[in-house]
């Protein structure tokens, strides 16, 4: 029987459900199976063996791209200059790493000459729709092939699953099976399933891994000063520090303190509301520091405006259209505000709680002489009864009719 | 000579730039001053000492009104159901208090027969603009004098205003003054001016008095229920409460944990930056509380758009524009939305941290069935497929050229 | 063999496309078809005959429902209030009376009792998501069938349905076929396909009726008015009018002008491009003169906050969420912005083109004093010095760095 | 007396307030004014005159600088690419002429050392706001006077301009006042004042100077075709032009035809409503056609978001925000939209009508196998039931509670 596909890529994660597809795509739909796996941060203990795994299942080829650094300046950063978060704060980990991961299993795709691209996904999901979004982008005429979506009852089902694999011989993972169902990179850890499907029930503390318990935190808090150069962080205590370590070292000492948990009942694109834990300790930190610059330096109007900027620019990310004619005029909306964001942010740590303490830039538009009541005032007070007079204008004929 | 005004209320509080109003606006501008002071929840533990106080200045009839209860209802929880609040998180306590105030020292104004208005506020500052603009739909011909505008140095100053306090006889406080310049509600409190004028150095411990240095909170985590009833909190751990008992009591539970504090540069009304530090722990917990229901019963879309109309109420508040007709509109819809409105939030106060930990109602749109990955999926994985392809075919089409 | 329906109700036009569909969901899909022809103003010469078709073919019951007044009042009217047109200025004539065919197509079915509910509209246009998302929200359990999505290259063929026809003993119009897909209701015309999928050649006159070929059109112009009650015309000329015959000489009087026809490539909900042409008389006027007044008696923000409002009631329409409750909130805001909404306004019509040339109100705020150069002048000239230092401060700061 | 200012500069026109104003300055602010007249298209026919009446009124100098083409170029054709209109479609022709004029004005200043900027504008306008926002950008540090807001009634009454004007021999025009205040120049008139005051009485056709009366135009109609290069019209019936020509050819053309007129109650920035005509018959042409060509290019998503970028850049043109960073960042989102804006758009002019009746473009994403209902089709009919089904969930959900 002729396969749909004669040489599918899948993006590779080495757990079960990816590994199981290996299989299934080669029995139902291609004669050759390649992997990728993407190194985004997501500190596999050994990649290697993972990608040895997908030899061993059947794929004719497994590749391994190391990614951080493209990750964290090219996808993490811009995210960071939008101050992209989703409804109650959630710093898209997650969705920014989707569109770098399908770009690389794309290239792989093209060196290779294959006819199709697979991803893991199922169908109620948003990464999906990342996935399938950016190679329809970057592959218009690909063939995308989606096993979790076809697979129905016979193997969603986790312990049907494993009955596949172990008939199928698949080796699966010795080490204890966490409750809850996870995606991790340098940016943020997503936590779903298990007993997280429980909106009224609190997530227990073994949900949680990059931030530790506010009561084993230190007693003292500490405060840092995150470097920023045109709205990139670039150092930490006056350190210079590249992007990749700065964010990595930025998760060690903000987590220590307890600091980047969510916890929100989250609206999908799928038209679907889900429970979501998040941890994302850096990214939490960063977020606000960067805002606080950029508002130090910028005039209100730009601002405010810029809101709404970030708010579609968030949405996109969300929504897997990062590959997009908009989301490049958004970024170049963006680059434009941040030629000035250039400074350093105070932060205080402590108990689970950041706070910004203090701000100081080149640029800074705060004139302590304008909003100061003191002696220095020079700020011209006849002209707001002008300004009130005029602004108050239309709402006061209203009012007389 | 002929005064500008026969008769001017005074919106008054009983301090130094009031108490001189009083005198200035009878020596300068009016033949007889009426002051008003309203009650909004600022704790001043005399009120009766503060209204003999405007006698003993000059005043001819010094008024107190209790408006605690009205600032609540009317005030804050509409400005909860909006989720108001201004940049970086502050809960608008000052601005959402002022047209009110202007209200009532307006419905005084009419009850007395006068021809003129007057507050205390400098040019520089936001709550002149909310107060005219108050006026100016409240009573559009009433003329509108604001002293300290027009003091110019001589009186701008403190000390030149203490002299001139001196020389008239006009009480000055005995206590120690602070070395803030301070605003209280049962919203929250504003703090600036001092040390706070200096961006780069950390708010002293000593500008704030709602909320508990992190070092002496409890060491056990407080779990509180917060009860609405279509948007608006009705009980505490399913005790029904009345509005002011409900706000009062929370800014206690939630200030012992140390919540509720904000340090942000500020884009004023009138064009400057200014540092402000604000408190307001009940406002903290239950904007985000009541966020989080609304999400819990609304459509993503309903959700999505409302944000647009929450950031336009908001801006409404902090500039002034509470009574006008596009925020009678704003609240048509925003009303629309609180219908479903009925749960309970469960939030967890910790060591300057709060987060919601668990969520009910009736009304609940989070489906199990729906959103889980395990044996009770009802979702239609198969839809998503079709979804993707429309939903893509617009980017498709763009890179496919 | 058991069908997927026992009774399905049908959206019946009595054209080609739902008469084939009436046989084919017999053959395959229900044991029952129930047919209902709803009356929005197409003026269809002979509503009886085509009920009676129905029945021919194989319906077991066909309704007609004169649905025109509804129409105009509950939906076209709320359209107006809220400016609703779609990108270049289709006035949404067919979108707005999707949700109202659909209402009362179900309401049939839970008359009869029917287990599903059937459109005619095939797999790429608009109409589809209109008639099945309202069905969506007003009985949720109904099982949806879309005959004309799953007919395939087999029947979507016009020459291939006519075979189907005859073999069927369909009886088939025997008035010459328009060259065009057409959909006519009270508030307009849609007109598609032929030569008009090129979008390079010019709309051929043929494709239009309501409105005149310009050269056909009066030569001299006629000034008429319009008389509008809280955001609603009620009348022409100062002559009351019900609401449908408002409408209907409405599009007489400015169809002799050969005003309102639109030429666009219009972006789809399900992600292409169509070429469509329109011809909406009445709308076009009646839009226009709504917004002169609505902007006549309301204050600046109000109006240009509502512009924001009215995109997303457009977009609701256009995408089928008529019935959600967004637009229930949308309306209520709307709603507010009408009460003063109560004039005339006085439109030319001459040529193709109509012009506002006069307006008047008792809620105007126009003030010839205010504005005026001239001997009445009442504003404040010096107020404008101060409005524009504060105004602009914040650019001033910024350029000063 | 020591004057305020050593040397102003001022933005001249010739008329009588300007004229009245070098004298006025001379007479009470200014040691020596120095005139510049800004020819940006208004057809004065003796610009050399204009600048000998300053000479002899008391001007020191007196410049003319031709920015025809500097207008164009880099502020029409920015306005285009934003399809830049305010309200009911004033195409801002004297709004985006103000911050060039504005900017020559100052660059003269800067060269012979002027201390002071000073314009002709009333207090009641938006063209000071528009001079002096653009001065406080270009010189934050000039002293900027505005003679006519300072005059009251002693000379902003015509009748006492004129008299002044005698007293001191300035010379009035000879030819016939027109009863109405005018603002001409290549992108379009402003007309205001007289009868215009009143908003019930249609405009007189002696207001109008550019179209021509629809009864006056020609019988048959005209197809021409509008070719653009990324956004930027280059030429007429693919003959090439420089940009001026081509929008001087194009009044002519398009106001033959007795196109692009418009009475409007428009919102000032300063708080009043005002009645205004406008005539500009080559931007109404080129308004439209320049956003068929954007949509016919682009995806939806960027269209749809553009318009909101496009509302605020008008406001900023409108409002006299031209020299701020948002106007920077604006346009950098725009010209990414740009980028595939070539192509050609074919309307149509007949009789005060104008039509846009044919498009093409290499980068169109206008695709009839996906549009058509014919032999062609190439939609996938299938996915839209997955589409509307996910597109649905949510309100599903909802009303199935």
């Amino acid at each position: 029987m002729k396969k749909e596909a004669k040489k599918v890529v899948l993006a590779y994660s080495g757990g079960l459900d990816t590994s199981v597809a290996v299989k299934w795509l080669l029995e139902n739909k291609a004669e050759e199976v390649i992997t990728v796996v993407i190194d985004v941060g997501q500190k596999e203990e050994n990649l290697e063996a993972i990608r040895d795994k997908a030899l061993k299942i059947g794929a004719s080829q497994s590749f391994i791209k190391d990614a951080k650094k493209e990750f964290v300046e090219n996808y993490v950063w811009k995210a960071l200059k939008a101050n992209a978060s989703y409804e109650f704060g959630y710093p898209l980990a997650t969705a920014i790493a989707r569109p770098l991961i399908a770009k690389l299993v794309n290239e792989v795709a093209q060196e290779v000459g294959a006819d199709a691209l697979a991803h893991g996904c199922t169908g109620k999901g948003n990464d999906q729709v990342r996935f399938e979004l950016a190679w329809k982008a970057l592959n218009p005429n690909a063939k995308i092939i989606a096993p979790a979506r076809e697979w129905g009852a016979e193997l969603l089902d986790r312990n049907k699953a494993i009955d596949y694999a172990q008939k199928h011989n698949i080796p699966i993972s010795l080490t204890k099976k966490s409750p809850y169902s996870i995606d991790l990179n340098a940016w943020g850890k997503s936590i779903e399933c298990g007993i997280l499907e429980d909106p009224w029930v609190e997530a227990p503390e073994d949900a949680f891994s990059l931030t530790k318990p506010i009561k084993d935190t230190p007693n003292e808090p500490e405060y840092i000063e995150i470097n920023f150069k045109q709205g990139i962080p670039t150092g930490i205590n006056n350190k210079e520090l590249d992007s990749l370590s700065l964010v990595e070292e930025l998760n060690k000492i903000v987590g220590n303190h307890g600091i980047g948990r969510y916890d929100q009942i989250e609206n999908r694109l799928v038209g679907i509301k889900s429970r979501e834990i998040y941890e994302a300790p850096a990214a939490t930190v960063l977020l606000r520091a960067h805002k606080e610059l950029e508002y130090f330096v910028n005039p209100k109007d730009s601002m405010h405006f810029k809101s709404l900027i970030d708010q579609k620019y968030s949405e996109l990310i969300y929504n897997g259209f990062w590959f997009s004619p908009l989301r490049n005029a958004l970024d170049a909306f963006i680059e434009e505000t941040q030629k000035k964001a250039t400074g350093t942010i105070r932060v205080k740590l402590f108990k689970g709680n950041f706070q910004v303490v203090g701000r100081a830039s080149e640029n800074s538009l705060y004139n302590k002489k304008l909003a100061s009541y003191g002696d220095e005032d020079i700020f011209d007070h006849s002209s707001a009864k002008g300004f009130i007079n005029l602004l108050g204008l239309g709402i006061k004929t209203y009012y007389q009719k």
